[in-house]
């Protein structure tokens, strides 16, 4: 039974890097009296950035000591820099104001004052400028959380929801870090986030690793050896997962038949998921104790400004963290 | 220079598995005259295997003596079997009957009396069934022809074609399988093909192996010590290719950035082309000194006998066979 003795949740919200389009989204979206009705917002970032990217978006962002239905709160540490941070590109700068904001995001949740966290699109390069020495935002937000469990990147479009067994590593390494335990830990992962999102019973699909399903072995045996066991155990639990199955196939009926797809490694999700569509996808940090989401684009400094950039993302990034977070168990 | 010294081509043309959709779309193809304007066609079958797949799709085939713009040739070695062949499953018969027709077709290449090969689609259960004991068609192709060089399955949608460095093996050992002198091979041999189909210049796109294009090595290195030197080995020959580019996005361009990708490993390509679409694929048989084409689609036996299978695919592999063999260099 999908849990629903919602609670109205807190998230923690930043405006990812301050050089790209993030500030623009990020007041849109707290400018839109829908999503405050959807949960108590906490801005991350000094007031005068809130005030200074609203007035830019043409927009208003109505702020007030205590989030509630008419109004976010910024928690404001008065730490921008007074040199300005160089706009529409990569710099040391923007790296670390941005990281800056996402502990404190963190903090907010260690805490226990956030249930979720909401960011504004990152820059890879700016994080490492910045000091981030992880290969991923995943694992620097583990480090923060002290959390050492499974953890997988989720891809969320709207209607299909990946999950991974391996993830940022060279394809050679790939063999030896598929195993029963993380297949299982993927399907868990995924079948879970889909349940906190408000799904009763998700019908999860699992990719082959081999090309035409290991064709009874003679591709491999991957499949037989350490796959299907994991799928055969999280049947037995009573979760809805069927596979494996081709990965140049399982895709194409992926918005019918299923509502995740649990993949073996990065590029077999991605280049189906990048294919099915770019604007309304969202990257989620699944498997840490606390619900973090984010939009699936970059920092586009090619449009920062000119209004182009879409919601969607970012939209669809906040609702599924206000959903997952009201329903979570703690 | 596109060599525009075209001669008239002469196709060997095979209906493919009895019990599929392949007699049936075969005769529609036969019975276009524009297809008959295009080649001389030498259809591998028994006469009344013809007239009667033709009788049943309504259509009238014209077969003379010799092949021409009004007619076709039915080599008739009158070996149909006594017993009839089960229709819509995999038998053996089904599999020495396709095997059968397609060796002609070889011999016919052989002999100098045929500069392409077109089949319709065939069973693979069939075709092991039915003796073949090489793991796909390419192989057992290359057997026949005794070509011991390299080849690749090329992956054909309107627009866009693909070639693959590696193609049916266990994931585990694809970076064993990766080197330069592949990368390179796989690169000519798209260059040709799409050369001899009629693009003066053809623009190819080369795909990393590892993700985010090994992120500057962090998640391998195949691209700077196997794959790149490859790529500069081609452009320093004057052939209009870049790379190495992020598999998860280079499809994304595709269609408006090249006219070919060379892919990796199977799944690489066949994740994106089969998502990009279905309907109008092509296999070609690449490397071989002959040119052999096929629709991507299989046998579909829930459809035999309905009318419902769409000829796009099978038309477009006579057209691409029949463009190349007009031109290529003998």
């Amino acid at each position: 039974m999908v849990n629903n003795q919602k609670r109205r949740p807190r998230i923690a919200f930043t405006l990812g890097d301050p050089a790209g389009i993030g500030p623009e989204l990020g007041v849109r979206l707290l400018a839109d009296p829908k999503n405050r009705q959807k949960a108590d917002i906490y801005v991350l970032a000094d007031r005068i950035e809130v005030e200074e990217a609203a007035k830019a978006a043409g927009v208003q962002v109505p702020i007030a000591a205590t989030p509630s239905s008419s109004a976010v709160a910024v928690l404001d540490d008065h730490s921008l820099p007074t040199d300005p941070i160089p706009m529409k590109k990569a710099t040391k700068a923007a790296g670390e104001r941005t990281l800056h904001q996402l502990r404190r995001a963190v903090d907010l949740v260690l805490a226990d004052k956030a249930d979720g966290i909401v960011f504004m699109p990152l820059n890879k390069t700016s994080l490492h400028l910045g000091g981030m020495q992880e290969l991923d935002e995943l694992r620097w937000f583990a480090k923060l959380l002290k959390f050492d469990g499974f953890t997988s990147e989720i891809n969320i479009m709207p209607g299909i929801w990946t999950s991974r067994v391996t993830s940022h590593m060279a394809m050679k390494d790939v063999p030896s870090h598929l195993s029963t335990s993380g297949v299982v830990s993927a399907i868990h992962l995924l079948h879970t986030l889909l349940h906190d999102s408000g799904i009763e019973n998700p019908r999860l699909g699992v990719c082959a690793y081999n090309p035409h399903n290991g064709e009874h072995g003679v591709f491999g045996t991957e499949e037989s050896d350490i796959i299907q066991p994991g799928v055969e155990q999280c049947k037995a639990e009573g979760i809805n997962v069927e596979g494996t199955y081709p990965a140049d196939t399982i895709f194409l009926s992926a918005k019918t038949k299923y509502d995740g797809i649990v993949t073996m490694y990065h590029d077999q999700g991605q280049i189906a998921m990048k294919l099915i569509g770019f604007d309304g996808g969202v990257t989620v940090q699944g498997g840490l104790p606390v619900i973090i989401a984010t939009p699936a684009h970059g920092t586009a400094f090619d449009i920062v400004g000119t209004g182009k950039a879409s919601i969607t993302s970012s939209q669809n990034a906040f609702d599924i963290a206000a959903e997952v977070a009201s329903r979570q168990e703690k």
